[in-house]
């Protein structure tokens, strides 16, 4: 494959400052960074992200996939960002098909996010047929485990959302994979889209699961649907349209997870419980 | 002022789903609406919104108002809401301004939200100039307090956003003009931008207060600084940019604000803490 070439730019992702606390008196405090970062695809501006800016040039082709922007990431030849400017540059191989058309369309997503071919995805919801990814009760409190014990800047400076793909479950593991944060849910899943997409064939495990501490919007459902996922946990609850189509993709969605505590709004035959009770079988088939 | 006559379209806020739980038990619970909303100007399509539905039309209104698209409500006819389609088809009195032009560019935010002309916003926040306004530690408190009593989707459903406006604290109060609760933010603070617009002068109390279950993005501070408030109080925390604007607006941005704790990130002389310590001068002035 012809990988993207790629810069590496970073940038302080908190900064201390100072604040006044109830008692009157001065404390000093982590807030995260949120800096404006201008994507321009062959010298087109495309869209402007305001973002943590941890791994930006992962979160540029993450949005480039997720928009539906280039089949492939081998039709990119580099991505280049550039803090003093806030600019993104992405060169790709043989241009963008149809560009004026395919960014007039603005869709406004829910609840953390940012705008989306929405209806484009929807119709492709259908054609995606998830992996048999299958995890036991322990893997699952495993994996929330792993998250909580993780470094971040969520238990430095607060108010980002994180991200992350663990794996391997066939083989007894509950590997993690890659873990992102950013100001925005939607801008954490594009990075680890974006990250995704640099990988060879095979280097990652069949059966990925996506956990978020964001909620389970429609949209973030389809974005971990197009990745392979078909369970995805997470530490927040689920909207109406996300558990409509965790329940037509058959994509175990697992919301309220922390303190070995979950609900599993959908697909429950993907997760084995280890008490005797059996799961109903009535969420995984809706009205 | 010639109001725009709107529809009241209504929908169930929340559903109630099956769950399996830890111990592998069914439960019901109720979880929220989100749908989609496309708004149409003058018959030309300008934006899908994934919203809760609870007030549309003032979303609508909200949406046009902090898209900078038309000057005045007044400019507006009507807002028609028909959830058979998923539609809102705002009428103008004289067509929206350069609409190519400016729905053209794509900003994409951070955290909860959607697109926005940042740019333009950001140009114009030098010349914002902020009321007088002051709270006292205990009217922050009650403020609070309120909000925590309120019925809510938030309490029956989780998954949503909420804020509201309050004002007349000037004389000693601490009343609550309107809240809102929607999937995401954004959609929250544009939905009370909407209400706001449609009250006539001089019927809301000039000092705006402003609660928000969310973050303190840069765009939220913004649009609540369009909206003339001077204090913004967050469940959250607040970003770098969003604590970049805030100073630069001399506006009181609060965080953390729960259980009689908060901190104060800029502008603390609009806050009267009731501890004899004075806060320090150095946080409303920044780097």
């Amino acid at each position: 494959m012809n990988k993207p070439r790629l810069t590496q730019a970073s940038a302080p992702l908190v900064r201390e400052i100072a604040v006044v606390n109830e008692h009157g008196q001065p404390e000093r405090i982590s807030i995260p960074a949120e800096r404006a970062l201008t994507v321009y695809a062959d010298k087109r501006e495309l869209v402007t992200l305001m973002t943590l800016g941890a791994f930006p040039e992962h979160l540029v082709l993450g949005y480039l996939r997720n928009q539906r922007l280039l089949p492939s990431v081998a039709d990119i030849e580099s991505v280049t960002v550039d803090w003093e400017v806030g600019s993104a540059a992405v060169k790709t191989r043989s241009g963008i098909d149809q560009i004026e058309a395919r960014t007039a369309q603005r869709v406004v997503t829910t609840g953390c996010g940012q705008g989306t071919v929405f209806g484009d995805l929807m119709d492709e919801v259908d054609q995606l047929v998830l992996p048999d990814t299958r995890i036991t009760q322990a893997q699952l409190y495993a994996i929330v485990n792993t998250i909580r014990l993780l470094p971040s800047v969520y238990k430095t400076a607060g108010s980002v959302h994180g991200c992350a793909l663990f794996g391997g479950f066939a083989q007894e593991g509950e590997h993690l994979l890659h873990f992102v944060e950013d100001v925005g849910r939607h801008n954490a899943i594009d990075t680890l889209a974006g990250w995704l997409w640099l990988q060879p064939d095979g280097a990652v495990p069949f059966d990925l699961v996506f956990y978020t501490t964001g909620r389970l919007t429609s949209e973030m459902l389809i974005k971990a649907a197009q990745m392979g996922v078909a369970i995805v946990i997470s530490r927040s609850g689920i909207t109406q349209m996300g558990h409509d189509i965790a329940q037509q993709l058959g994509l175990c969605a697992i919301g309220r997870a922390a303190n070995r505590r979950f609900l599993c709004y959908s697909a429950p035959q993907r997760l084995a419980w280890e008490q005797l009770t059996a799961p109903t079988a009535t969420v995984s088939h809706g009205v």
